[in-house]
């Protein structure tokens, strides 16, 4: 059983603060800044070059990746980290392409994070052939799987609404098409349980500055399923790609396995701090973080139903429908998100309309979920956001 | 004039070592654990989310490319930070293709690195139209630029031998018959003095952790000629890339200049390590760098033709012809470089028989470079690789 008061220890929410924005980037691990400076001295100014074999850092992308794939249920070897999302986007989606190759029809929807769209679209202009993006709204993906779709191109959890895709069902009818999947797991990794060898997911992506609590731009991830990894093309065929990086041949040769997705040399900083922050996860078990997320979830609604039953639900009313987040409609959010946030109560805001909050149980308790939506209450019900004070407050990203 | 005992100061290489290898991982700049601590604790850990406004990360790889930039000799805002070096080619090389659309040849030399041939591998299989990457030797990339070259992808300084490209010549060529040029600036940036704007070069990339002491995978950095930059067509169009990221629409817009070359999420704490090594610039001159590693390389092929005439120079004889580096063919040479290693003097080695030392100014002496040319000697004369001990060495990266 995860003891959350333990975990809650394990990290630096600033006094007083409820911080229910770790859906965007979670807090600092205490434990992440002397390592981050020991990797610094100990490792950079001590070892300097040869710190690539003495400290690890070659191999930090997959093992790092293996303690990720322990999340989300994948097997050791199949996970490298390195690049940003939208970079593992383009090389998880141009390799599925490479397997469909008489398919031209790209699925996504219109809940998918636009960055992956954008990746799509960049890659299909690129490509020039007779590819076709093809965004469906979310509850129609299901039905819009046929015979013509190459790849699936899938976010599991909408960023505004929390929404959450029944990945199995998805996989499973995309299979049955002949279609290849791509999930992308921004919003599941660390928040919700996955189950990617069980799934049989073909791809899957995701950052680590979210609920893994990774810091500012952590090092993104990439799965390919372990029976396709010694077949896809790298469309991003890098030095560290290679099969024999430091033989410094002329042409490539893809290496084995999911070492393949690898690309240039991996952001060791980043990576030390990831790997900081996925201590607590030794220690953690994803099944009791869902069960406390719901329940933290669901406190929220509960008490915003009860106090300001007017605001509306933009996310599913069922807890298991949805992610770790809420999502609340309401046309003067924005201000009213930055009366939240002077008083300490951190969430954000997502045009055009949604206040939305992300519930991290390894950092928040169900008191301060209660406390916070009691504020939400006030904020709205003595339309404070109707304060001049905060008309005028400027866009925060 | 630029004050080398203080910069030397700046730096942290550990007690007794000769580090002649900051050609491949640059020392510790002194400032940087501070910096990247405080960044950790005063805004990551107290800001959290707003950080990306208030501590100003999201602007970081701008502002930091600015501080690149007049190291090189471009203008401010036509450099901007982000991913690897092999992702920067990508895009660059892609950009730059797309500029050309009637021509199909990508002339490169077997002079580049490994990395940027397999990149451009993989971007021509990917695009499966008829594109030829031509490798031709270094010697000969002048006169086989001809009017079917679309794009000249070339290194400016060959990673093993230090050999210099004559930048303006090539650059002039290459427009002369109507192609564009790709420089990769890996082995150039904080080594020689480079003049992008001079030599009118349309892109340009480089990685940050060698001569610009970044850290270990310090984000690399693209250059686009800023009268191109508004009509390049970004192949990894991510999200940081869009004209409005947070509007969160579905189509890509390409965003204004530089900007459209950004993609995913910026890596905070290696930029924040990079912005503190580029602290030692403000009161370096380029030039002064350039003329002293002059005289640092030559008082090192002075001490060795003077005590081991026998090994063979694999460098140009002539300083101007080259970085600032300088390798001997030897066929032990591995063996022998791990005897240096073991006298503290860092070098390395590359295949097949490279032995490569840097010269990097800002923390490297005449002195040391002096005394590691003689132990290079003494270990050449005494036969030391000879020693079984060495023989059976791992190969270290």
């Amino acid at each position: 059983m995860t003891d959350f008061q333990w975990t809650k220890s394990q990290f630096y929410v600033p006094e007083g603060m409820i911080y229910l924005d770790g859906n965007s980037l979670g807090p600092l691990p205490l434990n992440a800044k002397d390592r981050v400076g020991a990797s610094m001295t100990d490792q950079w100014g001590e070892m300097l070059i040869t710190g690539w074999n003495k400290a690890g850092w070659m191999d930090m992308p997959r093992r790092v990746g293996d303690r990720i794939a322990r999340i989300l249920g994948a097997a050791n070897g199949s996970i490298v980290m390195g690049d940003t999302l939208s970079i593992k986007v383009y090389q998880a989606l141009s390799s599925a392409l490479d397997l469909r190759p008489d398919r031209r029809v790209i699925l996504s929807d219109t809940g998918n994070f636009p960055s992956d769209l954008y990746m799509a679209e960049g890659l299909i202009k690129s490509l020039d052939r007779d590819y076709e993006l093809r965004v469906v709204a979310p509850e129609d993906v299901y039905d819009a799987i046929d015979d013509d779709v190459a790849v699936t191109l899938i976010t599991e959890i909408d960023y505004r609404t929390g929404r959450r895709h029944d990945m199995q069902a998805i996989t499973e009818r995309a299979h049955a098409c002949g279609a290849i999947t791509v999930w992308d797991l921004a919003h599941s990794a660390g928040a919700v349980d996955v189950d990617l060898a069980g799934a049989n997911v073909d791809f899957a992506i995701g950052c680590t500055y979210k609920y893994l609590n990774g810091g500012p731009g952590a090092p993104a991830f990439i799965y390919v399923r372990p029976d396709l990894a010694d077949t896809v093309r790298p469309a991003l065929s890098g030095w560290l790609g290679h099969a024999a990086p430091f033989d410094f041949e002329l042409n490539y040769r893809a290496g084995d396995g999911i070492d393949r997705l690898r690309v240039g040399t991996p952001p060791i900083l980043g990576l030390v701090a990831l790997d900081a922050a996925l201590d607590v996860w030794d220690r953690v078990d994803i099944a009791d973080v869902r069960a406390r997320s719901i329940e933290l979830s669901e406190a929220f609604v509960e008490e915003v139903s009860a106090g300001c039953p007017a605001l509306k639900l933009a996310s599913p009313s069922d807890p298991h429908a949805r992610g770790s987040q809420v999502s609340y409609h309401f046309e003067q959010g924005y201000a009213a998100m930055q009366a939240m946030i002077d008083r300490k109560i951190i969430g954000d805001f997502r045009a055009p309309d949604l206040m939305r909050f992300g519930f991290t149980p390894l950092y928040i308790d169900v008191d301060q979920v209660r406390a916070a939506a009691r504020t939400l209450c006030d904020v709205i019900n003595l339309n404070l956001w109707d304060d001049p004070k905060y008309k005028t407050r400027q866009k925060v990203t």
